[in-house]
């Protein structure tokens, strides 16, 4: 795994679950330009609130302090307080100022962090950073998520010097799009413009971590940071920017394909591609209908190329088409032509190819010439497990 | 169970299903005035696009034939022809006209009728109608039920005459606001106009079966009939028609209540209620995606009464509301008080509220005074075993 130039990581256990990495730290040793975007549920968590005001004041970033088990979310000024007061001890260890700190929660809604306990562990997780501990840091982020999500790629700039992107994730469960319950920090060592930054992250987060769903609720916690420290090449050139913007998209839709992977309970992975609509956006409505649907996610789950289904869910998404011109397809294999199905033959064969742990399933309209993908997984007995028990 | 003058019924199988009743018949000695409303949804099943047909003609209507096992839609112009074939051949037996004889399926979408099957069952269908086989055709409507759902109720109108009402209805899955996949059919001997009819349908519908949700799903064959065949009082004053319009309306909040206590795999039956939004279409638009919700319908099935899920879903849902005068109660049991969790002995209460198989949620916020409720269920294991093995 290459690795950015200048980040350290740690994670450690901190008392905010009851077992387990809970509290984690991304460190840079020089202050880096940072990048945000966050949520758009209107109840907002207090570090969701507190990393959009640290990023306004337009500060070089330090660090970026996570925790797992608790989202401080609901929890009024008292929350905001709790964030306040454990950044500000972080940052007297860390000798930097409390607003250089982006904070980043996930966990229960509705609890307060406990904070004498994450206190007393600060001055350990900073003593502990290390460029190595990047796996440490994976795992502190994790709540029902079953790996950790780590991506790293590298590239070379005009100037013929070298920048690396490492992406992290968290997703698990509560994603749809518009960001899921979903955290995603990306590290890179490139030395590059604020606004160039925050444009391309809001651009690459679009079409990446916003195209993916789980079960369709988003989260009051969604957060994706971006830090670029300048310690290695410059984006200098147009060239620089286009390669820059390409290898962040790959890293983001990287780590949110790795997220509906270990959607709770997911044993499908399915990109759910819709074309032929008039416009990008309907065609996206029609595909975020048939991938948060019920009853598309557990036929899913049963591999059945059950396209009634599919064809009901697009039927009442308020786009209007001609259900007489729709062609469906698993993979390769065409189920329905024209709005009527094919035979059991063919569906027999799209059950074999739902069989893998992960398929295409495309919808092809005679609307127009927009298209639109949105990945997704299947809705199985573990998830209703999961969610159930969650708190218990 | 007091039922309505001159009307007869019959059920049995058909072939349809594998095993069990799947074809049903409701006939009335005397043509009735018929009132209909039918599924949103842009993909309509065949019968769906006769049945409206039919009551346009605006002829007296003399049946509903219904079968379950085929829900006859994404079938073509096939599947219309099918439907008007087996309609004519009953027409013949029962000497009246095709158009009177209103269709209804339910079952797998995209699957042909077995139509020669289904016509050498017409007779005996027929020659068995009773007045006392109501049984059998609550039981020829269900699909994955696991109860038939009939409904009666009888009042005294001014002219001192009575007048009943019986209800039948099939739901289970696919059951969304905005017509689920749910039939039902209201027969009554009173006699009445025809707009008069449509309009009271169409009133009661919006309170009751538009007011439930189990998967979100919307189906392609949603169908409530109302006949009347008049042999019974006649409704003359506007306070007949007023009691004439609230016994309706009980009748259809009735099945409503036990189409969603049926929800597939449902444990919990939970009426969501809104209060204190400015407009009753924002308090409609917080109760549904509340009810929608996954994680708090999985949460349901937990006995879990996570407020921070449902002020999530709440911040998703569009409606602008200030997340800190929010109250929640489980039944009488305040959770949250201003957008803050009132603490664990609350919850501890509400848990042991949650265990009964029905309460109610009650979102209190204060933004003005209009309200609305929604019933939902739980999401439980059984939801997803039955809807991943639907078809095989």
């Amino acid at each position: 795994m290459e690795l950015p130039r200048g980040y350290l990581f740690n994670g450690l256990f901190s008392g905010i679950k009851k077992t387990g990495l809970d509290l984690g730290l991304i460190w840079s040793e020089k202050g880096a330009q940072a990048a945000g975007v966050f949520t758009e549920n209107l109840v907002k968590a207090a570090p969701v609130l507190l990393g959009r005001d640290f990023l306004e004041k337009g500060l070089l970033i330090k660090g970026i302090l996570v925790n797992s088990g608790c989202a401080n979310a609901c929890t009024g000024e008292a929350g905001l307080k709790d964030a306040q007061e454990i950044l500000k001890d972080l940052a007297v260890i860390a000798d930097t100022a409390p607003e250089a700190i982006l904070p980043a929660s996930t966990g229960v809604i509705g609890e307060r962090l406990p904070v004498e306990s994450i206190k007393s562990r600060l001055r350990k997780l900073w003593e502990g950073l290390s460029p190595e501990r990047y796996d440490l840091l994976a795992q502190a982020m994790m709540t029902t998520d079953t790996f950790p999500k780590i991506v790293s790629r590298s590239f070379t700039l005009s100037s013929g010097k070298r920048g690396t992107l490492l992406g992290f994730a968290k997703g698990a469960g509560m994603i749809a799009p518009h960001m899921a319950t979903m955290l995603a920090f990306v590290l890179s060592d490139v030395e590059v413009e604020r606004d160039f930054l925050q444009e391309s992250l809001k651009e690459a987060v679009e079409v990446s971590f916003n195209r993916i769903t789980v079960d369709g609720d988003t989260s009051t916690n969604d957060t994706v940071y971006l830090l670029a420290n300048g310690l290695s090449g410059k984006i200098e050139t147009s060239k620089d920017k286009q390669i820059f913007q390409k290898e962040l998209l790959k890293v983001c839709s990287e780590l949110a394909r790795l997220i509906v992977k270990d959607g709770e309970g997911a044993t499908k992975l399915v990109k759910v591609k819709v074309e032929g609509l008039r416009t990008e956006r309907e065609a996206l409505i029609l595909a975020k209908t048939i991938a948060n649907s019920l009853l598309v996610k557990t036929a899913f789950f049963g591999e059945d190329p059950n396209w009634g289904r599919i064809l009901a869910a697009m039927g009442r998404s308020g786009v209007e088409f001609d259900p007489y011109e729709v062609d469906i397809f698993v993979n390769e294999i065409q189920i329905v032509e024209r709005g009527l199905g094919k035979g059991k033959e063919w569906e027999e064969e799209a059950h074999k190819e739902m069989k893998a742990p992960e398929f295409v399933l495309t919808i092809r309209l005679r609307e127009g010439n927009s298209s639109a993908e949105v990945l997704t997984c299947d809705l199985s007995y573990e998830y209703v497990k999961i969610n159930a028990e969650y708190r218990t």
